[in-house]
């Protein structure tokens, strides 16, 4: 069963070069989301943190060797989903950027360590920790 | 341009009831992942917060009237991307999980809010912070 989504927008940073990682990036760039989204970006403020998910586009098919790597900045060699590689079964990569600016459907952040041109899939916001005093508010399975 | 996953595994839990977010969940059940990929699970261990990307496999169609929606347990009438909702452009869903035990293809875990036969896109470690001791190790974009 295939899933299938649609970029929301792209990313765009005049980087030649980017961080292996969000977490050891300062490279600012550029998230355009599509017009017909914009009303949805309303709530984004600069001094945010947000999670960008997006399509790791330029990845080769993943093949059975890419079960186990070896990270660039690690000694070991670590099953895939202990890692971020851009090479996954499912090419899928997720970024915590901070906003520095927000205006119509282009959002300045700083963290980039996507490439110029990444389709991004979808925005959210962070949320690191169990939140015991909120509430559950249980749906149906 | 239409970009396509495949699931990678599935949720299970035998709770009838989830909460509306991993952040006040203490409900546990299991991702049982293809064994095609099962090798790339050896460095998940009990105790570790693990990344889970997911398809909202329920969610209907997204539609303009989405754009802006108020969360359960907020006030605020929020723009999605501002809000976990399972109603996004894109219907990926992000969870953070606890790991209590893992065993063959099969994770164990602590903090579903997924309900029962979730289909499973990704698993990444939990990585929160900027860490400026670490080496960028930049590649070419």
């Amino acid at each position: 069963m295939a899933i299938e989504f649609k970029p929301i927008g792209y990313v765009h940073t005049e980087a030649q070069v980017v961080p292996r990682h969000w977490s050891v990036s300062q490279v600012e760039g550029r998230l355009v989301i599509d017009p017909q989204y914009q009303e949805g970006l309303k709530d984004i403020k600069p001094g945010q943190q947000i999670v960008v998910l997006f399509h790791f586009h330029r990845s080769p098919p993943f093949a059975p060797a890419n079960l186990i790597q070896k990270p660039p900045h690690r000694e070991a060699r670590l099953g895939v989903f202990s890692t971020c590689s851009p090479r996954r079964p499912n090419p899928l990569g997720l970024s915590v950027v901070e906003v520095l600016a927000i205006q119509g459907n282009t959002i300045t952040v700083k963290g980039i360590d996507m490439v110029d041109g990444t389709p991004i899939l979808d925005l959210k916001p962070l949320v690191t920790d169990y939140q015991p005093d909120q509430p559950a508010l249980e749906s149906p399975a």
